[in-house]
């Protein structure tokens, strides 16, 4: 009988991490909580999970820095990681009270959560919750716990977080704007095996740093244009070794086995110091 | 006799962006600390100030996305604002003891600090202070009036804190990275004076707001290469309009008023939602 997948996670348990890795693995998977997102990384790393998954990028917030900056931490433990999938959760935000908690809103007196999910959801708190006190807690799991604690609090977090801890939910999908999601990648120490050659979906995931930086952008860019490669998401990130010296973080169409995609690598590594291929998967959106 | 010029910082005083006003506009301005990004932003468009000064970028951290999202914001009052001028300023940590306070390292017992400075200079702290317990303050500022009420504390913040609040440097330049620096922008309702046709140093920024995301980044760079225009930089930030909807900024070498720039200029806009020009200035580095 085959082993469950292991799957590292951001906790606690019942997270949006949590969350999108029940949405990738499904029921039957072990989910395993870490600290911190380098946790994630170096759990997986270390071939104590057979996958981890880590959020690169919000909707509202724009790109998870600690996430792009564990791509480019030099570290040779890191290095065999590559990005095997990516997926897209919707981010709802539902308040939830515990089963001796308060029977209706204007029973609620405070509310625990996790400050994104809090400012993410002023509209509603304020025309339905004006006279509430707020207080800030270090996980929106964490906010539900405390919420247990207090029958005349409630928490905002999401449905896994009412089903796990045993809240209900009393005000269903408060966040502001209806559209919010998170996007995820799956990092492994070998990809999926997915058929990149179908579908016209594959997307490949590239890590530059440029030798010089004058010119090297439109060098960079030039490469993309000369090879009908269409780059879907173009990020930088501080070096950390020098001052204005920058990773590039590069999303494009297509993967290295394509001969232009092959021979547009080949160019890139004589324009920078050095390029990296994360991964290749086939695109979600 | 001319009044003297009013500028709009991030307070509180003595704060890095206090020393860079400073820097940028003499001892003879009169200089308004406020207490976010934003108000110094709305400052400047009222017209409460000739111009406002705000960090854009550290050479560690990255992009500040405040002020990026600032510029991004769909407030007519802010539609006037422009870009005048940029400048560096390198981030030195010190220790920093009150009058009353410590004669050595040996008799700190305690260490106030903003968050990124304590993170910044964490090397030196391990080696030179390990027994010392951290406090988090809100400010570089605000951790140096702590440390003026506690004999046995020290606080880390820049030179012009200790000059401003009468503490004493106990230790200079404590921080990891000798290279750290910030870059800011100058911002106002009219453009500096510089004549942008010397030196070949001008640079303009411009936001651009895609209508499609397949392909766009390809057409934009596209453009950038034809008509050969260096792009020094090039961010996105999401909308908040909708999901994975982006506002580009991008810095580029020339000012509007050149033939090839008026005409890729034009491209743009046929390209995009709308193109909107931040502003020219003649580069810095």
């Amino acid at each position: 009988m085959n082993q469950p997948q292991k799957i590292a996670y951001l906790g606690p348990a019942a997270t949006y991490s949590h969350e999108a890795a029940i949405k990738q693995f499904g029921p039957d998977a072990r989910y395993l909580p870490m600290r911190s997102i380098p946790d994630v990384f170096y759990a997986t790393a270390r071939r104590e999970v057979d996958y981890g998954i880590v959020p690169v990028e919000n909707a509202l917030e724009g790109s998870v820095t600690y996430t792009l900056d564990m791509f480019a931490r030099p570290d040779p433990e890191l290095a065999s990681l590559t990005i095997s999938a990516e997926l897209y959760l919707p981010i709802v935000a539902n308040l939830l009270v515990g089963p001796e908690g308060p029977q209706t809103l204007a029973e609620i007196e405070l509310v625990y959560s996790h400050p994104q999910p809090l400012a993410q959801s002023r509209n509603w708190l304020q025309q339905n919750l004006p006279q509430v006190e707020f207080q800030e807690a270090s996980s929106t799991a964490r906010a539900a716990e405390l919420a247990l604690t207090n029958p005349k609090s409630g928490a905002i977090s999401n449905r896994l977080t009412a089903e796990m801890y045993g809240l209900r939910i009393i005000a269903p999908s408060i966040q502001d704007a209806d559209f919010n999601q998170t996007r995820f990648l799956v990092i492994g120490y070998r990809p999926f095996e997915a058929n990149l050659n179908q579908h016209g979906r594959a997307t490949t995931a590239i890590m530059l740093s440029i030798k010089d930086r004058v010119g090297a952008l439109h060098a960079i860019t030039s490469i993309f244009v000369k090879y009908g490669l269409n780059m879907n998401r173009i990020e930088s990130r501080p070096s950390k070794q020098k001052a204005w010296d920058y990773f590039f973080f590069i999303d494009f169409n297509g993967y290295p086995s394509q001969p232009n995609v092959g021979a547009a690598l080949e160019e890139l590594n004589n324009e920078t110091s050095w390029v990296k291929v994360l991964g290749s998967w086939l695109r979600e959106l």
